[in-house]
């Protein structure tokens, strides 16, 4: 029986104690979040324990933890936790400070545990398809990938303002995708953007729109495109051009209901948001952790997986505001 | 070069014109019509003359009729035609009664000429495609049918009168696509039916709505609905289950823009009606008649395919009427 | 808390299980099944326990029973069941004959208990969409109704000759839809068939392909096409004709990848068969009966609802065998 | 009548001619090419005459020429015809060469004749649609625009390498749609590019893959992706977020049959190259061409638009060889 500790009683951690508890093998113990009324509700629909940061740390009997508090606990709590042997699953980012995510990664290296970091797009049913056909051997030599990721809205502007940048928040997914798809590193990196839908994000310091264009040190170009509004919803496409055709990623619908009238014909537009689009993926990604730890093998996603991802959003956000491209 | 009479200058003899007058080789001499005013313009477009019948069936340099005129005036012209050693290229229906009907095509396998009946929907390329997959052997043995022909919406209710009826009118084609792909005849045919959209359509003994089913001799099954009318526009699809797969044949629309806002994704409903539809299938039966007599060659829709299909129709008609299925 | 005798601990009492213990103040107390290896295995998986039939119908603690037993036992379980008061959710057919099957609705009426049908389609979350467009006057009156309804590949021969044949096993479903789309009754039934697909098909008595078409007591009509064998999965699809545009419901895929090759452009085929495509269905069904026992609001799919597409079935075997048009 | 000089008698300007006749009141008098079997079989397709350049510019009758010859040819013949009063319609591109297109671009305002240049993608019935719709404000404000374009295959290499380079040779079409769908202009652009498919054209100097990202005056977002060899087929697709939703322009495709296999669902790969997607939009071009200089009316493309795209092309160039975005 693995143990869990989960710290962070929001929505996503939610989530992730839902997935936990279905997991074979797996008991959620504590629940930790300052906001204790939230660890309050989420522990007794659970049967699980609230309990204080240290005090979970602490327990022996708990073997892994699953950090989906504020990003600005991130980097502590996963040195506490690799200190204490625990296996972690961490939301990303690692932290907004390059320097100490590294720090990070070099305790979790120390300590010789397992880091996850919860890059929930990896784990998508039709992500996963699309990566194993081109694994096959599909359509050849990956050459282009073209990737679109909008979401139906703005988070609130106080957000905005701690989120570290539309580069670190919403498109270091996108910088996963792209290196897990492509199996390959920047070589150069273009980012620009505007700030189209609210000026209140351009007051705030940042952008909504963002145009980034990355070569690969195997010459390989990938173009995504950015959007912190959708009128239709949350857009998650990409497709990889290859040697011998092209592989496409496309949305999710809720239901396949085509109506025909003296308009058009029309169907669903995509789920609304993350938590409906990835709800397979939060599942498979959970489900992945504590098999991983359970068999002692591998995690898909590492921790430094979420210092490559934010490298790039570093070096995007340094181009957008340079105006410049730059080399890796 | 082959000189032509065209009878009939109205909507769908001028289709016929123009698209006879681009076949290399052809030549549009006359244009006969009762309605003189639309033959002179129709003519005139084409640097043709405007003629009597008789004086057109009467001119030796005249090798090939097409018939576009009025329904009724089909089997006098087609037996006239053919005494004069005409090549024909009659539109559907042969005629409405089937003894008058079968006498045309024994004028016309006495007088040994071509006689094409313009079963337009075979030369769609879409279809023809399909046709060409299933011959191919790309879904193994076909078994089952299944064809949806709708219209935008009903004729005047003075043609309804005069019509035939929505089983020789409007599921002649659907009844000769069924012959085409299912290479079989029909065993056993059972229809019914009901006046849905319009009152008047029922007061002049019709009906707007079928449901027609049959076995074929080798066991094989078909489905085929028609209505009057849908709201969508021209909805021409059918669809063949094979032994090893489907082969669906869907609609056309005008344009591949895909709208994605707060309400739905949508695209183009179909083209609006048969003219825009079997735009293509128009020009390439003509096409195919021309070069068919020009080398000497058999036509794909001959005389004998628009008797069975007439008496494929009127089967259904008595079907609907008898509430009972007909033994063919 | 609504304590639950689960009878049948096969592959689709297995599903049921798993749905259940996820409903909110629903347990599963006991597992009955004649294979006492299945009924312990499925028992511990989820803590329950053990019992035989009686036992378990006479626990007064028990309130509610899932029957997805053999066909051959669910009249018998119903009986006793809505006898001993409790609520009843059974597997469809209610039964093979149709007496039998109205004395269970007697049964259940005098009782006065829930009895709940698994018509799981009427709970999948396209055809629910479909059908609350439907109801709120997106197309306008229902005209027609065309129903596509393919297995992937048939059952054993062994059970083809205690399945009541194709119309009472396969078809019951697609009658349900009928009606619950339709909201109307038959007047006329004609169904054909072959067996196109295994020669021990028909050896055993039955068919494999079927075109059914319905007229209704209002003039509507509809068509049913079916085939125990489709190469490409289970194929699940209807649509609907009305006054004022169509509505369709599609197929559902695993995933939303899509491949563009020297070849063609392709995606998924459709899930494979319906413990793929109804996973949502029955988990809705499931959740709709003890909400709806919970709650003491009426369930969705009643016996009666059994009844009549059973009345269909067994008039859909009558035309089939005697070549006629059934009046109902 | 307006007579017609055409000046080239290859692939392209065999499919103006037959465009062009079909125009009401318009004659090809003169076929001028110094491919003379070329020019002799050309013009006797359409009852033309051959002539040499300089007798056909000096015929007085003629009133407009095509200029459809090789594109060193361009800037020359533009400037003659000017000069002699002709209306010109010139295939892209004006001239590989800047200066010499603006001194063309002058000549033509000296002359005050009608010059347009074969931008045809703007008339694509797809893309007409998708830019009324955008000026209906379907979508409310242009946002980013995302637009794919890819050819089948390289043409050959000797041509590579007097083609321009990529950005001129392919890239001026998609310029040209990006200022005709955004209507704003280019205030950054940066270009970056592999040669993935054929070292032959890295040897020729040139590339055959590219990102390119053009940031406006009005701060939108453009992303261009090329590639010279799609294995499915020519790729020619776009998409516009706007503040109220997206549309896109999808592929046109040769059929619209649908294949259900044991493997997939599949459609035809979209029409191979731009002679089979643009027919329309040639005939279409003509057609505007010879509308406008009858009824005395502005071309939509005119010879600015093309120094226009140039200078995106020039941009996008020394953009790619110097590794940095290019204010403009």
């Amino acid at each position: 029986m693995i143990e869990v500790a989960l710290f962070g009683a929001g929505r996503i951690g939610s989530i992730h104690a839902g997935n936990m508890v279905r997991q074979p093998g797996v008991k959620l113990k504590y629940v930790v979040d300052v906001n204790r009324p939230a660890a309050v509700e989420l522990a007794s629909r659970h049967r699980a324990e609230v309990r204080a940061m240290d005090a979970a740390l602490a327990d022996e009997s708990i073997t892994a933890v699953v950090i989906a508090s504020s990003t600005d606990t991130h980097a502590d709590l996963i040195q506490r936790a690799a200190a204490a042997g625990k296996a972690i699953f961490c939301e990303k980012p690692v932290d907004l400070d390059l320097l100490r995510a590294r720090a990070c990664a070099q305790a979790v290296a120390r300590a010789g545990v397992v880091c996850m970091i919860g890059f929930q797009r990896r784990f998508d049913p039709t992500f996963v398809a699309l990566k194993q056909r081109l694994l096959a051997g599909e359509i050849g030599e990956p050459e282009m990938l073209v990737s679109t990721s909008r979401d139906p809205g703005a988070p609130p502007i106080e957000y905005i303002g701690v989120s570290g940048g539309i580069f670190k928040d919403m498109l270091i997914h996108d910088f996963d995708i792209f290196r897990w798809i492509l199996e390959d590193e920047a070589s150069t990196l273009y980012a620009t953007g505007s700030c189209l839908t609210d000026q209140a994000i351009a007051a705030a310091g940042d952008i909504d729109s963002t145009a980034v264009t990355i070569r690969t040190r195997r010459g390989r170009l990938a173009q995504i495109n950015t959007s912190r509004r959708a009128a239709y919803g949350y857009d998650q496409r990409f497709e990889v051009l290859g040697s011998n055709g092209m592989l496409q990623a496309g949305n999710h619908k809720p239901t396949e209901v085509f109506a025909h009238t003296a308009a058009s014909v029309s169907c669903d537009k995509p789920e609304h948001f993350f938590l409906q689009r990835y709800r397979s993926a939060y599942a498979n990604e959970m489900a992945h952790f504590f098999e991983a730890i359970g068999e002692g093998k591998p995690v898909q996603t590492t921790i430094n997986d979420g210092i490559k991802a934010l490298e790039l959003a570093e070096a995007a956000t340094r181009s957008w505001r340079e105006k410049r491209a730059i080399e890796l």
